[in-house]
Formats: C-alpha cells, sequence, structure tokens
C-alpha cells in the first residue's frame, strides 16, 4: 500500500484524482493539503467526495508531507509548485506534479512563457515527461513525474506518430483546440461565471497560452526538427473534454487509410489510446482515461482530430498512470 | 422624448434594459452610471452593445443624475438603491427602481428579511406595485415605481385571479419555482461558476428568499387574506427563465377547464398575459415580456405552471412597461 | 463469476449498466440484445465503450439468453419486458428487470396507468421491488427483482422514514420533481431536440405520470394508510440528475434538525443513503449510486430536497446493487 | 406595405425571420406554407409565436402564393427551393431564398456537392449572392436573393478583404468553425438529440461540407485567384452561434494592427460589422445581425476571429436586410 499525499486539494483536478485513488487498491490518502488556514473536511470543498474520506485539508510543510506519504501529487499552480517539489524530493519522497513546472526542458524558455524565474532550473532539463505513449521507459525509475499538460496530451498523441515517421512536415502545423470550462480552474471569475460563458464560445490565449512552447518542445523531439505550431484554444460552454483540429502538411502523397494505419500500428499496444475511423466526440471520452483519434486527408492538408477528457487523461488519469508505471502497478489499475 | 439615465449599468438587468431602450422611440438615453471609478465605456462593460450607444459609465451623484435625466431606471442593490432614490424625488426625477426598497409597505418586514434599517421608510406605504396586470391605474401618475421582483412575478399572475375569486384557498400556497442562472446576477461566485452550477439542479434559500414576503404582500391584497406561502426557488443550468409551479387548494368544486377560463377572462387584455392549453415552458418566452401560464386538477389541488423571462417580464421589460405607463406612451412600445 | 446478458442494450440505462459491469469482478457479460436486425457492435452502438468488449448486439430468443448468461438485466420497454420474463425465469435464469412491469402489484393499476393489460399479472404482487434500503432483506433469495423508477427512488427514500414514523401524515403530499433529459430515453423526439430543450425548463405529465402509483404504493406500504402524492415531473436542460422537493403536513411538533435525525438514525448503515445538512446538488451524486438527502421545515410544512442520478441510483446502479444481494457479493461491489 | 409569404415556416430560420417581420413597419405577413397537410396554426408550429400572428401554415402552390404576396422568403430545402421559386419568378413575384439553390454559379459543382441536378442552372450564375458587405449594389434591382450561407457569412466577411487587398495568399487558407446546433435544423436526429450532443463537441463533415465551394467562390472572385479552403465545422453545445477561426499567410510583412486597420477601413460604414480589438465570443452577437471581427498575426501567420449569430446575420436577419435592400427601406429596419 502506498502512502499518498494530494497537495492543493481543493481544485478539480485534485478531486478526479482522488476520486480515481479511491478505488486504486495500492493507493492509500494519507493526507490532503491546502493553502487555506480553517482545514476545511474534504467533503465540504468537495460535496460529491461526502463519506467517502474522512481527511481534512491541512496546511502541511514539506516535511511534514514527506513524513505522512511515500508519493505525492502536487496540484499546486506553477513556481509554487517547484519551491516545494525541491524540498519533497530532497526529503525522499516521489512526485507527480501535476503543474508545467519541470515540463518544459530549458530554464530561458520558460521565463518568457510564464513570466517567472524558475526555482528549480537545473532540474528541469532531466524530468521525464510523463505521457507514458512516449516516454514509457522513462518513467518507472523516475523520483519526479512531469504530468502532461491538457492542450499537449490532444494534439501530440495524434501528431508525434507522423512526425516521427516523417509522414507530415514540421513546419506550418495548426492546432485548433477546444476545451470545455473545467480546464480553466475553480476560481471564480467573470469570464468563467455562468451566464457569461454559457451559450458561448470563445477563443482565447490566440498566440500566447503556455502550452504553446511544451507542445513545441515535445513535437520538436519526436520530429527530430524544431516546430513552431500556431495553437489556438477555444473554451467550449460544457464542464470537461477538449477536443483538438490539427492541420499539417504531408511529405509523402498520403491518403487518409494510410493517417490512419500508422497511428494504428503506433498504437496498437496502448491501453488509452484509440484510433477509430469516426470522428470521435468528447463525450465519446468522458470521465476515461482514453484518447481517441482519427484522421482525414483534405485537399492536401493532413487533419487529425482527437478528444480527451481534461481532467482525466488530461490530468488526473495521467498522473495515476504515470504513479501505476512508477509503483510496477498494472498501468490501467484504477482507470477504467 | 425623454431623457433617461440608468444606475448600476454593469448588471444583466441594465444591459438588457438599455437594449430595450434604444429601441424605444420616445427614449433617450442620457447617462449610465457605475460606483467603480474607472468611468468605463459601455462597449467595454457589454460587448453586446458595442457601437449601440457612446457613453461612458459615470461615477455621478443624484444631483447631476437628475440634471441629465427626466427619467432614472435604478439598477442598484437594495437599500443604496433607497438611499439615492430619495434625492431623486426630491430634484424632481420619476423613477423607475429595480431593487426591493419600494415593493414592501411595512418597514419591520423589510428589516427582518433584508437585515436593514429601510432608509426612507415613510415612503414604501405609498409607492405603487408596478405589476401592471394588477396595479395600472396606480402607475401614469406615480413618480416612483416599484418594479416586482422576478420569482413574484411568476407567482402572483397565475394566483391572484384564483384567490381574489375566491376560486382558492389563501391557506397552504405552495410555490416551487426554477430559475435560469442570470437571475443570480453578475457578480462570480462560486455557486455560479460554471464548472459548478452546469449540468447541475439545486435548491436554494428554502424558507429564506426574501420574494417570500413580496408574494405574500401582494397575495394578501388580492385575496383579501393573509397569504403565508411555501416559496422554494431552484436553480436551473440555463441563462434565462423562470418557470413556477404553484400548488393549492380549491374551494369550488372546479376542473382545469375551469381555472383556465377564469385565468383567460381575467387577462383576456393584458397584452402580455398569455393564457394556454399546453404546458409552456421557459423558451416559449425567452426574449419576451410575456407570461405564459396555464392549470390543471390533479387530485383535488390546483396546479399552475406559468413561464417568464426574468430578464424582461421579470425586471427590465416590466420597467419598460411601466415607463410607457407613466409617461402616456402604448404599453407594448419596445416590448414586442 | 457470473454469466450476464444485457436484453434492450442500445439505451442509456443499458450503456451504464455495462460500464459498471465492466469493472464488476465476479461478472461477465456473454450476451447483449436488440430487437435491430442489423447486430451492431456495441462500440457502434456505444462509442465511448469502444474497445471495452468485444460482443454484437443480437437478436436472440429468451431460450437462447437463458443458455448464455445465469442472470439477465432486462432493459426492454414495459409489457415487452414482461413477455420474455416470463419465459426466462421458466427456463431458470435470474432476472433484474428495469422496466415497470413487475414494480407495481394491482393489474388493475397497472392496466390504467399503462393502458395495457399486464402479461403476467400473477407474477406481479409476489415481485420484490428492489429498492434495498426498504426491502433489503427479500432481495437474495428472489429469481426476479423489480428495479425501481428513477423518480420513485428519488421520492421514497426521503418520504418512507417519516411516514414510517408517524413523523408527517400520508395526505396531501406533493411530489416536485425535476429530472435530466436522458430519463426520457435515447429515442431522437422533437422534445428532446437539442435546440429545443435546451436553455428551457418545462412541467411534464402533469398528474398523468407512470411513476405515480408506484410512488402510491410504496409509501402506503410504508405508512401503513394509503397516500395520494401530488406528483408533477419536470424537465430539467441537463444530461442527468434527478432533485426532488417534497412537501408533507408534520403531525408532531418537529423542526429540521428533528427531521434529520430521524433520516439519520433511519439510513444510518446505508452505503448510499447520505442525509446532509447542506442543500444538495444534483452534481455532488453525479455518476455515484448515491442519494443525498435533507429537510427543512418552513412555515409548518416539512420539506425534503434529495438527488440521484437517474442513470445510476435511479437505474443501473440500483440494479448492481440488487445483483450483488442476489448473489451474496458485497452489496457496493463496482459501485464506489 | 410589402405584403410577404415564408415559405416552409416550421423551421428554425422561418421563426426568426417571422418574428423579426413582426416588427418591420413595412411588412405584412400574408402567407406562411408548409408541405404538411394538416395546416397547424402557426402558434402551435413555434410556441414563442403564440398570439403574435393569427395565420395557418398552409399548403400552397406558387400561383396562389404569387397572388396573395409580393416578397417571398423562401425557406425549403435546396433544390425543392428552386422547383418553386422558378414559378414565383415567372409569376412576377420577388424572393428571397434562403437555400443553397442559387448561391453557386455552376451547375457542376452545385451536382458534385449536393448530388443533384440543379431544377433552374441558366438562372446560377446571374443570381446575386446577398451579402450587402459584398454586393449590396447589385441587390435593390434584384428580383431574385440568394441569401448566403450561414458558415460562408462568417468565413467571407474576414477573409475577402484581406484577400481582395492582397494581404494574405489565396493558398492554404484553413478555416476552423464551430456552430451551435440550431444550424442543423429542427429535424430529430440521434446526433442532435439532448443527451447525445449536449456536453459534448464534435467535428463533422470534415472535407465534405457543402459550404465549402461556396466560400470558394465568393473567395476567388474577391481574390481574383481561385482558392480552395479546407473547411472543418464543428458542433458546440448551445442552440445558436458561430466562431470561425481562420488562418492565412500573409503576402506583405504584417502585424495585427495592420490587418485590423485594413477590416477597419473597409468595413467603416457597414452597418453591421464591428471591427474589434478583443477577441469576439458568439455571445457579443446573438440575437442580433452584427458580425464582430477580429484579427492577430501569431509566428507569421494570419488569424481571424469572427462571430455571428447563424439564425440572424447566418440566415433571418441577413434576408431582412436584403429585404430592406430591394424594397428601398433603410437597411437596419427591424434589425436593431
Amino acid at each position: 500500500m502506498v502512502r499518498i499525499a494530494v497537495l492543493g486539494a481543493t481544485g478539480y483536478s485534485a478531486k478526479e484524482l482522488i476520486r480515481l485513488l479511491l478505488a486504486h487498491p495500492q493507493a492509500q490518502i494519507t493526507a490532503l493539503t491546502t493553502r487555506q488556514t480553517d482545514e476545511p473536511r474534504l467533503g465540504d470543498v468537495h460535496p460529491a467526495l461526502r463519506g467517502r474520506l474522512d481527511l481534512r485539508l491541512e496546511n502541511l510543510d514539506a516535511a511534514e508531507v514527506a513524513k505522512r506519504a511515500d508519493c505525492v501529487f502536487c496540484c499546486l499552480p506553477h513556481a509554487a509548485s517547484a519551491e516545494v517539489i525541491k524540498d519533497l524530493l530532497a526529503a525522499g519522497s516521489r512526485v507527480v506534479d501535476f503543474s508545467a513546472d519541470y515540463r518544459l526542458n530549458d530554464p530561458n524558455v520558460y521565463r518568457q512563457w510564464y513570466d517567472h524565474e524558475h526555482p528549480d532550473p537545473d532540474r528541469m532539463a532531466g524530468t521525464v515527461y510523463g505521457l507514458p505513449e512516449l516516454y514509457r521507459e522513462q518513467i518507472p525509475p523516475a523520483q519526479l513525474v512531469a504530468n502532461p499538460g491538457c492542450y499537449p496530451t490532444s494534439a501530440i498523441l495524434p501528431l508525434a506518430p507522423l512526425l516521427h515517421e516523417g509522414l507530415v512536415s514540421p513546419d506550418g502545423i495548426i492546432i485548433d483546440s477546444k476545451s470545455g470550462v473545467s480546464g480553466a480552474g475553480r476560481t471564480p471569475k467573470l469570464n468563467f461565471h455562468f451566464p457569461e460563458c454559457n451559450e458561448s464560445f470563445a477563443a482565447y490565449g490566440v498566440g500566447t497560452h503556455r502550452h504553446t512552447p511544451e507542445i513545441d518542445q515535445i513535437l520538436s523531439d519526436r520530429a527530430g526538427a524544431p516546430t513552431e505550431v500556431i495553437f489556438t484554444p477555444h473554451l467550449v460552454p460544457m464542464d470537461r473534454g477538449i477536443l483538438t483540429t490539427t492541420y499539417s502538411t504531408p511529405l509523402k502523397d498520403v491518403d487518409a487509410a494510410a493517417v490512419l494505419d500508422l497511428l494504428r500500428w503506433r498504437y496498437a499496444d496502448e491501453p488509452f489510446v484509440r484510433v477509430v475511423d469516426n470522428l470521435p466526440t468528447t463525450k465519446d471520452v468522458t470521465g476515461t482515461n482514453y484518447c481517441d483519434i482519427t484522421a482525414r486527408v483534405v485537399r492536401g492538408r493532413v487533419i487529425t482530430v482527437s478528444v480527451i477528457d481534461n481532467l482525466i487523461k488530461g490530468a488526473a488519469g495521467a498522473a495515476v498512470q504515470n504513479f501505476n508505471l512508477m509503483y510496477g502497478f498494472d498501468e490501467t489499475t484504477a482507470l477504467t
């Protein structure tokens, strides 16, 4: 039984994580933290979890967390996350980090996009990017795993094989993504006030979204050449789900069948990637750790459409998948 | 042309009001106010109104408002509203008040439900309750009109005739109401954060909602006997619309047809009440000033179902209807 | 390992059931049926289940079903259900029936509300009503269990203890229920066409809904006196969830605390009933088998508010709970 | 006063059109048609219009329509539309056609995309494409106006000026569009059944949507060179609104300000195009005839984001705008 701490347990990703871990036969949640000082009970913060786990959210420091838990899931905001993870690692904890702090390799890129000096720059390049479909072999021995961003997961899974096999060009890739509102977090803001975003659809962060360099880094790694993706996120009036439409230029004469064949071959053994012929909807994967992908070729352009649940495969599910790999459990435990 | 000021122009009711008044041939909006100090342009506060009216929201005092406008629509919160209205009336302005400040007649009831000493208690009992279907004749000469609450409008219109004609008992009336989220206002709060209230349905304010004494006061007036309604509001994951289901005990042997006949007779000349045979939906009245009503008799109980758009017939539309009556314009101007 | 057949596997309840059973360690789905003739693959009917279970939906007769499975979950429409269940029982199958066919005891009541002569009237009165919180001890030995209706579950759980203990009167109970659209089934109809029911709220079946006699029968049994409830269902623009508000007249001088105490005492050992102080929302129980209940006393009336997921506690989850009891498994298996 | 007939009055566009025309001081609706034979009353087909217009939907032939009305709005499906329009024009009626029948110039392109032989091919090339912002001067004298498609309007308005001024290349334009569900019409289908498409987001018609050649034709005309756009529509779980994101390659060294300047210059005098600095949302234009547009330049690509209400500027509003131009009324009559 692995003793688990969840840091920053008030948000949506943490809630999903706790829900998943409650069904995990080898996990025992022993600590939940918050930076609030009133130490609320879990059931008061997340009414859906009432009666499921009798714990309070406590304002604990890293030393106390390291004493109480073997494995720490860190759901803190970026920068705050690296500050505490440094100490947790020093104290011997194993950590899955939900923030962007250890996803990027280059402190300069981090400074540029996150407008912040990284608190632990030396560890950035060496930390595994916890997308098992691409970097599975590096996860079991890792003390720290950087859990991927939600948009990057939805964009990288369809594009990485096409780039790696040279089927499409690394130049001029367009990634048009659409996400449910839970991706914006749980802090009330006017943009996410129900009567503002309900029955409305909007683009946001055009050209400035922080997942851009993360996608570039991983796709460049797989392509063996630098990519500069055009990434445009949009907000969909629904709770959860991401659908990503990508447009890329083929380097070979391919049709949809050829692209689908490549994706099927690449992901044949993956438990959580389903390559499908139909156009998948976000509802096909709601509440699951699946990424469904399809492809088309239209007027000489390769189009992929992929869907994930942003809170599961895009956050908590991926974290449990990484946890399973880190501890040698069946990779699908608590995920189906 | 009547010069119009809208006080507290940042909210949803004010936005609807401005939109309606822009199409009103005898109204000219000359002042918009906010208690914010940055004096934003209307189009920045309400992007839907961009390019429609070139005004800033200003932080004006009552004297300045009275100079700039003939008629003032006050969309301020309760208590704040009465404070400024006192001065506006003294300066000769005519006022339609969206707040609850002048709806109740009794300062003690106000204190009990609003937890506040009324700033202008002497004027309460003499102010007309601006529901034209009940008090039309008192509106034209009024200097001040108290615009009705949204829930009260939806509950009073079906029940008032039944009580007035002695068809149902004033005792034991149950009013089970359901409202879209815009009724909660525009201030971001966790309860109205999209991922919290979307795909969810909830009761709130059970036994404590401030519209209870307002409904009691008007129904008691129509019944000629005191009522003590049980009023339970619920939150529907949609932008706008109220549906109210009422349960009352008949004092005569009636069937649905008899109840419908009474309602049809009562509202035969009303431009904004439609008595219908079918069960109306909130969408039937979205964006309109209509109240659609039907009735059934089930196991010896009279059930009414009524629908309004909470922002139109429940707020801005009713205000324009009152304005039309106050100034002698056709009552339906700018409302169909 | 119990071999399972699901009859009528195209609908939403069947989909949820299959999803739950796939995580059940003692269940193996061996047959899925449809009355369609093209024998589609499960993943084509329910894309969310693609890759989860490699079965086709077949057009099987009762004899073949009885050969392939030990336990049959019947998700057929009423009347059709009883026709096939007669044969399944004769062939020795154990059955959980999702339809209303064996919920009512009286063939005359069935004929009156369902407008159909019951195909198997003699078995009606003897069939257990599968609400474990009320009839747990009758479920393990049963060959046939009638799975409760979704609205009845939400209404009976809060009211049954109050009636059984004589805390409220069996007369004049009002049940105002609100349900998500999945309760209406999967057949496209104009009423449930997205642009019709989205952003709209409606009452339906006022005084005529078929769950009325089911609620009456069970509440009368618990009260020891006949009830004639006024039941009004409403349609909420959301996928799933039922919230039921009940109004009843206390027979004793009680406050909310006393009602909550009674409910807490009654359900202390129930794994799936949570009596809460706050007003629960449907989202608190989405995707779970919980029923959350609270109570208030307002102006001399007892009000209860209860929430369930109509597809889980209101259908598939209750069925799995019954299955667990029938086969002696832990009652919560595959349900948390 | 112009006498108006609306053919095919059961759908959403017709409903919006009737609503707009009821507020038009120079329009009088004198005939509504349907191919149904029961001749329902308007209020039974569209409950929102109950009491607004006392007409039945009748099964009328072209001759009778031409007798009853001066101007005919044809909301019939493609092919059916051209069949009746031929006769209406022969009888002297003026016509605004909502279908695609007279939008394309080339019968071969029509046959290829609509899989149907055009019933009136000779009139195709000569019919004006009723987008006033591009072809205003051709509309007043026209007997027949082809009302533009919803997606094309949202894509052409931002792109046409950029192509016409040579600011972007006609090659490789990507148009990623997102539409509310009302765009799919009012016929119930599983895809648009509430529990299927609610809380879900999907791409559809990738590479095959019939608006593709319409966009190509108009953009090619403006660019003076053939375009082959990649057009991908998506379905958003909301009633109405289209947001279109376009990606094109600049031919000059431009920044966002330069693109916005061009758009502002081009649309300076347009009453229904608002070029904005912020990223517009579909809600900014809901219920209005506006198209809001902005632009960005990201990593060497021009991105435009534009929003319309698909039922107003994308259908009924554009039709009224065309009607106003055809009859010499103020272009904005009944539209603000």
